[in-house]
């Protein structure tokens, strides 16, 4: 076979899902968590198979779900998207990130992308023959380097990348630096892809500052959100995005031959679950006791922590530890102590060299409880 | 908005739906049962939803149901594909597709199809920067031209694609078609993509035969199927496909990106109910039952029809009718007489005008007998 991809390999997800699962490791590696999804919810997906949502979904999704993600956005960030045109339901945030990218990058385009950015953008970019435009973030603070960024604008640049709550150092973007980025894109035709499938998980009382309470950046921006996250359904492969009209015309042009629609069950029991805004309100406070017990629990060891300000994860700093290279490091606790974690370098490109692990603390006390045992003796 | 795909429409199926919803027809268009699915396999799903099968999912699909793929194509087409690397599970046979044209397809390659085709393969082609070589089936046979197809091969045929049970004519590849296509790829390197999702649906004691029966055309296919279509939940959006490993390994590339993994659930229960083949081996039966009470009843009408021997589609020709364009007969049946059907110039190119619309017989009689009364009005 002559590969079209002849440098791609498996994403890290599957490899240390793999090695975890050999050496019957704790497995804070994959972010997902390890408790059920509310009862009622999965009342309402039962109810909708038997009601009989067996058949095609409209291409868009469910109109009654978009509408109602059309009232929650609205709500939460003050923008309105059309439910007709503006809201799509995918499979799965991924697909919305794949899906845009497919949409609107030619060979030779330009994207820039933050590094450690998350391991899907990247892959699909180049699939397009689209160039990567990394920008590191900045040292261990994981601020944006607006300098480098406006550097790295050209008349090539066609989208830009941004991801809050960030995956995987759990910080989030200020207000200003979302007026920042509006101010630095401000005379370009850019189009921003904002990951946003953390929007409910933030922490000490810090809000999401989704790109849809900018107008000048909603205008020009795909904003993708995931229910498998928000709602504990990991494995449902649905999410959605918001986006001006001539934005999403584009994007169905591609969705449509991609994977035509979505689960339609599944469509109807998010859309009544969705009526109680308690149901994704209080996502925050729940794991935030999550962080706060694992962050607590690991006095004492020699790993380093800033607490994450949101999303299911915290980077743990092994400095003190060992030289280590990361992704060496962590194959090494999966091998010698069963315990994974996932190597920040695989967000970063090959040449970084920082010492952190991410763990994924969306997990029962007990887990988080023996990976800290782990932990301390390492 | 600069347009990437400046020329690319929506679906046919998305165009006809709407219009058929706005004027009340009948909706014989786009394929999907207007009946429940079989009561046990929402048992088995609703299930799958309370053993709590709601997190991730494997990126390759479920193992325990890749292996029952595996016997069940190695017991029906003598083929034995590797449950751990040669059986994908896809967010429906449409992103096996997608995926698989993403995988293989670079700028100027070429991609030979078979016209009518189903309307997800060209935009995909094209997308990928590939060029589509059309190679009209024959006439109103619809068989294929070897001669033309011959001629077509070049140093830069990337990939073929075919399509049987075959969506929109009805017709099936015999023994000695995939024989002469054995013969003819045999000093290529092309790879054939084969979509099968109608695998299970053929009439008259006629047998599918797959790729997969045919060892040097399976060497070099990728062939799709669809849970959908087999088990009447087009709407669950699952399907799958199997490739020799060093094809897979270039489609998990693009699959691990695109969409990740597919529902969990979804998949547990599937894998329980393929258990019993009489499931799937059923099929054909049932559907000729639905296909042999349309022909009878359109008897008498002005509509023709070679009666289809698989799908669920059966062709209608209206010469005697009107000399309207189909796309214009099609309309006009939705909006004078409120019965939907599919025009299949849409699968042919624009050039294409012959006097044919495709209509769904995969619906209950109380549907098919007023479909029917509209016809014989017309
Ligand atoms: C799609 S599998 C990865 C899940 C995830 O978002 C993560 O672990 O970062
Ligand atoms: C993906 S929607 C179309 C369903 C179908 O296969 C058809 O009608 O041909």
């Amino acid at each position: 076979i002559n590969s079209k991809l002849p440098n791609l390999g498996t994403t890290i997800f599957t490899v240390i899902g793999q090695l975890a699962k050999e050496h019957n490791a704790i497995n804070l590696s994959q972010g997902f968590p390890n408790f059920s999804p509310d009862f009622k919810l999965l009342q309402l997906v039962n109810k909708a198979h038997l009601d009989d949502f067996n058949q095609y979904a409209p291409m868009q999704g469910v109109l009654s779900l978009r509408e109602t993600i059309s009232e929650k956005t609205e709500s939460l960030y003050g923008t309105f998207y059309h439910p007709e045109s503006e809201v799509t339901i995918t499979a799965g945030a991924t697909e919305a990130i794949f899906t845009s990218i497919a949409a609107f990058i030619k060979p030779e385009d330009e994207v820039i992308v933050l590094r450690p950015a998350y391991d899907c953008y990247e892959p699909a970019i180049e699939l397009f023959g689209g160039i990567v435009v990394p920008i590191p973030l900045i040292g261990s603070s994981f601020k944006v380097d607006w300098d480098a960024l406006k550097k790295a604008i050209s008349p090539k640049t066609r989208m830009m990348i941004i991801n809050t709550p960030h995956n995987p150092t759990g910080t989030l973007w200020s207000e200003s630096d979302m007026l920042q980025l509006q101010e630095v894109l401000k005379d370009t035709d850019i189009i921003l892809l904002s990951d946003e499938v953390y929007e409910h998980i933030t922490f000490d009382g810090e809000q999401h500052h989704s790109v849809s309470k900018f107008s000048d950046l909603a205008s020009r921006s795909i904003i993708c959100s995931s229910f498998g996250k928000t709602f504990h359904v990991t494995g449902w492969k649905i999410g959605y995005c918001v986006a001006p009209k001539a934005l999403m015309q584009e994007f169905h042009k591609v969705h449509q031959y991609n994977v035509f629609s979505v689960n339609h069950a599944l469509q109807i029991a998010l859309n009544e679950y969705l009526q109680s805004p308690e149901h994704y309100l209080e996502l925050g406070n729940f794991y935030q006791k999550k962080r706060d017990h694992f962050l607590n629990a690991i006095q004492g060891s020699r790993f380093e922590a800033v607490p994450s300000a949101g999303t299911y994860f915290q980077l743990l700093h092994y400095g003190k530890i060992t030289d280590e290279k990361d992704t060496d490091f962590a194959e090494r606790l999966i091998k010698e102590y069963q315990l994974a974690s996932i190597p920040i370098s695989v967000f970063c490109g090959s040449e970084y060299n920082e010492k952190f692990l991410r763990f994924c603390f969306g997990k029962t006390e007990d887990i988080l409880d023996q990976a800290v045992e782990i932990l301390h003796r390492i």
